[in-house]
């Protein structure tokens, strides 16, 4: 339905002025997304400041079908916040941490609370919330569970919908559910908070979240190099073995990335120049900083008289393990900066990780010959950021023109290795077109049964994940 | 609608002889649960030895909309899984490891393997497979995810659903959904394994699954005495904060649970008798047994010295942790032979434990004297089973008489500290006519709109859980 005069003033009632923006320049940032890439526009910005507020205005929606893009952080990568002529509505101003029970090991929080405030209140306690990614400074909680946000501790705690102990969402009628609880086992019937988890605001606006804590952790890093990517996922194997379930971290990264990040990043520097073609960063975390150290040194000694390593070295300070890091996080920001590329967030199961890099590799050298394949990311979890890149503007690479090409080859061969063709970042508009030639028909016609039945309208974030009209 | 002579000889023609049973004396092991509590009945037992002879038994039932209950290892607690004119499927025949993946430390098995033999598989590729509970000896796979089943180690690996990594699910209409996939990290849509995880059979039937493998954890053991439930509670924090997220085993027992098994079990006695009130069951997993017992020994020193224990021993051999652990793992079997008890299975924040117990124990008191409150369990998650028991047989104890009134005491003041009726057993039919007491008309809406969608017709396991018709 249409946004009449009459609407647009039940809003303004509902929300206050600073609840409901008509103004298109306020509107602005909200419909791009901070790369640039995708432009959109809305007619209005709601900026709810209550559950109850975005309860009232689902209730306005859902009464008028009027279609609602629910936006957190704004720091997506799929094209699933930027609306296109949807009424946005964002959770930024409800940032509240909301409770910790410190005996508990949980925190209840607003959903437009920003990661790094959450990190900051969990040390405050003494308590350690394990979601780290790229853009925890102003990524917000209620999106992150919204993609079921991965990053770089997935190996050992999980992706977001692990460290969910209950949610809050206002239904697409308004309705609200409260299943806030800080409970560890509660068996009483549908597991609905995996439901809106990762669901993209297809189903719902999610409004707060118990979160898990966890004791603070003591690490231990090292800079690996590695001959191949088969050894990379035997020294994981390997380093499991002797130190267990303490494998925290385990990125992969190709010399290549890492000469240019040193060569272009000021605060870069290659921790181990070498001749050989792969990195590892390896992080342990013990009870004790001499434990976790220990037990690094034992395991990569015991790695390097295996032959699983050529060479490597284990930070002394928090600052150096701080250098590794920067190495491994400042990647993608150089690939972006010095090159173009066409880039791909795959998964497959660890053990065939070498194959998707040696097949694909192979298919696309011979098509683009003499471009670069920058592999890198969470070789722990099978997760790898696959780009292919030249060093070229926009407007003349080779990789650009030929761009669904390149990605119908890469995710063809992750769907013939039993991968997935998102792995964290979700699907949105990017994706959705392209998912039913990757899951089965059974699949999408569950998932249309869930929308259906949860958004009978498809008022809520319509045409994201699954087309629907 | 009715099985017919056409039908049933449609079945037997679909499934053979050793599929399709009329025989009641066949029938009746698979229509009453172990205890002896529950006898139903059934006119077919139905045992398909594939997912695809799954499917078409599906694909019959839902033409002549037959109603159906899965069953697995038959070992549940709540009445989900015995039927009541229903035709029994039952996995049993379906009981293949299928594969071990271990490089990506996953491995994919049919639903009716029984959780041993998971371990056993894993603990020969040098692989640990974390859930382990009392029926682990019959308990089947299927069953285990279709309840979500907790145990003794969710506080480190979490519940049945945090092990799972995809699921194979023949749908109501015979339709298969193959979501098998040994991926840690795949954000393609809806996570549709964790609707049919905890759902007991009512959205579909579990045919095949993949497992997170683990490395295997080296452990220690201590046996500590406490005076308070209170702190006991700190005594965890304690540990946490001394080793970490290490604690792979936190559970309590009172004095007189443990000395009435010791008094009643041959194999069973007590590690350090105390007149104080109650027993910590501690166990710390690191990457070596040096690393554990020493860390152990460490928080339990200190913890002696903030006056958190009045006294404990430290397991010097995996025979006298598997001592300790027997004192833990008989209370059950000993309180139903030896007492008459009402059981609950709760779960409250852990930091509202002790406020449970107190709350609970004084109104139980008043208004049945004399009898004991058995509390014991899983602390570390909250998790309480909890007992009203006395010396008594069950024609004559008072407990018995006074049961519904005693459940209804223990489960509202569970609700009010925000806790859940169920923590680990599930609904079934036992609780099932309790759950919207406890749960808010939104979430048993919600429930519906769930079940509607993914079982129009209501053939799967009907009743259960959510009271249909």
């Amino acid at each position: 339905m249409e946004l009449t005069p009459a609407l647009r003033s039940a809003f303004k009632d509902l929300l206050g002025p600073k609840g409901a923006i008509e103004n298109a320049d306020e509107i602005q940032p909200y419909v791009q997304d901070w790369r640039g890439n995708y432009k959109g526009h809305s007619p209005l910005l709601l900026k709810p400041a209550s559950t109850e507020e975005v309860s009232e205005v689902l209730k306005l929606c859902s009464a008028n079908k009027l279609a609602v893009t629910p936006q957190s952080g704004n720091t997506g990568l799929v094209n699933g916040g930027v609306a296109y002529g949807e009424l946005v509505l964002s959770t930024q101003r409800m940032d509240k941490i909301r409770s910790i029970d410190v005996h508990n090991n949980s925190m209840d929080v607003d959903a437009g609370c920003i990661l790094q405030s959450v990190h900051t209140a969990a040390s405050d306690a003494n308590r350690f919330f394990p979601l780290h990614l790229g853009s925890q400074g102003s990524a917000r909680i209620g999106g992150l569970i919204s993609t079921n946000a991965g990053g770089v501790a997935v190996l050992r705690y999980g992706m977001m919908r692990d460290l969910l102990l209950g949610l809050e969402v206002v239904l697409a009628d308004g309705r609200i559910w409260n299943g806030l609880n800080g409970l560890r086992k509660d068996n009483t019937g549908y597991d609905l908070k995996h439901l809106f988890c990762g669901a993209e605001g297809t189903l719902g606006v999610i409004t707060g979240a118990s979160l898990k804590l966890f004791p603070v952790p003591k690490t231990a890093t090292a800079w690996l190099v590695v001959e191949t990517v088969e050894k990379a996922v035997e020294l994981l194997s390997h380093v499991r073995n002797e130190v267990g379930d303490a494998v925290t971290g385990f990125e992969f990264m190709p010399k290549t990335a890492v000469e240019l990040t040193a060569k272009e990043i000021e605060t870069a520097r290659d921790p181990l120049p070498h001749e050989a073609e792969w990195r590892i960063l390896l992080e342990v975390s013990l009870p004790s900083e001499d434990q976790a150290r220990a037990s690094l040194e034992s395991a990569v000694e015991k790695a390097f008289e295996a032959d699983l390593i050529l060479d490597g070295t284990i930070a002394q300070s928090v600052a150096q393990s701080d250098d590794f890091w920067t190495v491994r996080e400042s990647i993608p920001m150089v690939k972006r900066t010095y090159m173009t590329s066409v880039n791909h967030d795959v998964s497959v199961p660890v053990s065939k990780v070498s194959e998707f890099l040696k097949r694909s590799g192979k298919k696309l050298q011979e098509m683009l010959p003499g471009t670069e394949a920058i592999a890198f990311g969470h070789l722990g979890d099978g997760n790898i950021h696959y780009s292919i890149a030249e060093y070229a503007d926009s407007e003349n690479a080779r990789v650009r023109k030929q761009a669904s090409e390149i990605t119908e080859i890469v995710h063809a061969i992750t769907t013939e290795l039993g991968g997935s063709i998102s792995a964290e970042h979700g699907i949105g508009l990017l994706k959705r077109d392209e998912l039913p030639l990757h899951k089965s028909a059974v699949e999408m016609e569950l998932m249309r049964t869930v929308k259906s039945a949860l958004d009978p309208q498809n008022i809520m974030n319509p045409g994201r994940i699954l087309k629907t009209s």
